[in-house]
């Protein structure tokens, strides 16, 4: 049995609600990097508004999920815009943010929330709080989400890493899968797997940027922070890791008959973390965006160790608390695929698994190094500007030829 | 205990999900109405796309609940514009859907339905369908839900005859409740009540015009369908009845000492069907809107007795019918006031009281009449016409007088 009839659509969402296990109560790893990609989205919120200065601004936040995290960028864009406005000098706009996910996301739990924090973003605001207007968008951002030209701002944090679906070709011609023992590419991974899984993510980045470049104003930008990688190789680096040890965690369990090997032999996940190169050749490749700019950050894995002290390194906690975080992410795919039983014992032997992996390396220092290798992108892309009009052998007909061009694009 | 603190926005809305008791299925009356005032919707619909040809339009259904009528206004925008643009050999424009509703209500259901009525209503218009794209609003529609001329054309079906709150001033000044034993106006109340009843709507439907006419763009539209009564006095008509036999139900139940009276004797619905020339009166005083149609249709109570043949008449399935629809629509305000426990023994007692009421009328003839007496009041508005321009003596500064005006309205 395999899960290459998954809907991912249907399946994929952060754990709802604000239990224990919840996305709302384990995203602190995506609360701490917003706050560090805070300059970049800062200076290309003030770059749009600057530019435009539109009587009304639409925003729009792609895979918002559903916790505290999902009002963040609301805040920093009323802040900026808030205050920017008042130097300028400019009537206050209007701003309109769609928050985005798939329909499986806890919508409700968003809207709910709304009243709360806009309480507390009316407090942090005050006098420089602009008029303001929330709603929620259901769908795939690897289609089509918005009328064209009808949003001034696109931002993403976080989501880009996930696939549209499960890359095909992960079995053989006679239904053999290739990936047996793994869920993402590690270094036992055979090459066609590694294919299957680049060209699942190029088609899909490659979907993403034509359709944000048909929705997008003139003079609009977009910020998009995802995991990725910083070796070349797919099967090096952090994820794999990550990864690895949920699959050795599953694999225990197969073995023990807990679960059923056929099942585990066919799960993988729709996953990708890219490295830079790839990500700027498909932005490269359509053509339809300049990228502005484009930074790697580093973070621990446990988003709770703060600790920049080696001997203050408890690799009990770390094992706990990366096994929530990634359970608050993943479990709706586990559970679709194996049911909701296993869950539990499922990211105690991950928690373990990881515990174990720390012990195995060498002193306190290397430790520290060699766990503290989340790598996350940000880039800050514009529309692709075409500056044919100021040529010196600018002519009317070629105004023309590029006008279709850019209707062509457009069109997409 | 009163209820004074009840706070409309966060306990009403309609049951979610789509069980037995669930709005999704029991929302019969709303569908039979929809289909009733479709000349009215769709003559709306096509006089908006006729005079503003839009690339663009956007489209808001206030108070969208969550089940199979959610969609019908989509597919009944989708069908007109589709079939007009084609006439009108115009190019496709998008659509954008906003669906609006208080944030208890089940949009999780409603986004997760999306996929669903996407293909039915692909295969329904087939090449006529124009792109669309949906997203959920929520909030009150008593306050602003959007950006200023944001919103080409508003539809609100069902939701108007819901105040934003309780009305004030139904205790005297000691604090004892003045409406006691009822829960709405009839004809036992006193001029307090039913003042400070006319009052809010007076008050909430007032805030409601200058709402949109601030979201309104020019050339857009607006059709209001809701719950009104044809006779003068509100203690007269069938609404009265309806709640009547509700506060029969919950007087029965605190008399036995199932619940507490004095809960009962501080509950009152938000809740107020006026009559049209309510309606026109506060649409006048309000000067931004021109009235173009207003009708008054009658309803059968049962919304799934399509019978003409009063032999047919089943008074036990009419009164269990009745009883299934209002709980659908009031079972989250009455577990406010009076818990969970009670709900079942409640709705039963309803359904019965529904059928000694019918077996005390007299002829069968006369119980159809008298039961038939839903009334639904809808009017189509538009932006008021201020025709100035053409005026004989029209001068410059009058133009910049106009504007003025114009601003100031829009400004509200």
């Amino acid at each position: 049995m395999t899960d290459m009839g998954m809907k991912v659509e249907q399946v994929l969402h952060m754990v709802g609600g604000a239990g224990e296990t919840s996305y709302a109560t384990n995203s602190r790893l995506q609360e701490k990097t917003m706050y560090r990609t805070k300059p970049i989205l800062d200076n290309a919120i003030e770059e749009m508004y600057r530019t435009l200065l539109p009587e009304r601004l639409v925003v729009a936040d792609l895979g918002c999920s559903s916790g505290p995290n999902t009002f963040l960028v609301v805040s920093e864009v009323l802040g900026v815009v808030g205050e920017l406005r008042r130097r300028l000098e400019q009537k206050p706009p209007e701003i309109q943010f769609f928050l985005n996910d798939l329909p499986g996301n806890d919508f409700n739990n968003v809207f709910r929330s709304l009243e709360r924090y806009g309480k507390k973003i009316e407090e942090e605001k005050g006098e420089l709080l602009v008029p303001y207007y929330v709603v929620g968008v259901p769908g795939s951002f690897y289609g089509r989400l918005f009328p064209c030209r009808s949003v001034h701002f696109f931002h993403s944090s976080y989501c880009l890493m996930w696939l549209s679906q499960v890359p095909q070709g992960l079995e053989s011609d006679r239904g053999v899968p290739l990936n047996k023992g793994n869920i993402y590419i590690t270094e036992t991974s055979p090459p066609q797997v590694v294919e299957a899984y680049q060209e699942q993510h190029r088609r899909d980045f490659s979907s993403f940027l034509k359709s944000r470049y048909a929705e997008l104003s003139v003079g609009g930008g977009m910020v998009l922070t995802f995991l990725g990688r910083k070796k070349q190789h797919p099967a090096l680096g952090d994820l794999s890791l990550l990864w690895g040890l949920l699959a050795e965690a599953l694999n225990s369990m197969a073995s023990e008959g807990v679960i059923a090997e056929v099942k585990v032999d066919g799960f993988n996940l729709p996953f990708y973390g890219p490295s830079m190169q790839e990500v700027k050749s498909v932005i490269h490749d359509e053509g339809l965006f300049d990228l502005d700019q484009a930074q790697t950050l580093e973070a621990n894995w446990d988003p709770f160790d703060d600790s920049e002290d080696d001997l203050a390194f408890d690799n009990v906690a770390n094992g706990k608390n990366v096994a929530r975080y990634i359970r608050a992410v993943i479990e709706p795919l586990i559970a679709h695929q194996f049911g909701d039983a296993m869950l539990d014992e499922l990211f105690l032997r991950y928690a373990d698994n990881r515990r174990w992996r720390i012990n195995m390396l060498g002193s306190s220092k290397d430790r520290k190094v060699k766990e503290r290798e989340h790598h996350t992108l940000v880039v800050f892309m514009k529309e692709e500007k075409l500056v044919t009009f100021d040529l010196p052998f600018y002519s009317p007909s070629m105004e023309e030829e590029v006008k279709a061009v850019i209707h062509k694009k457009r069109s997409l």
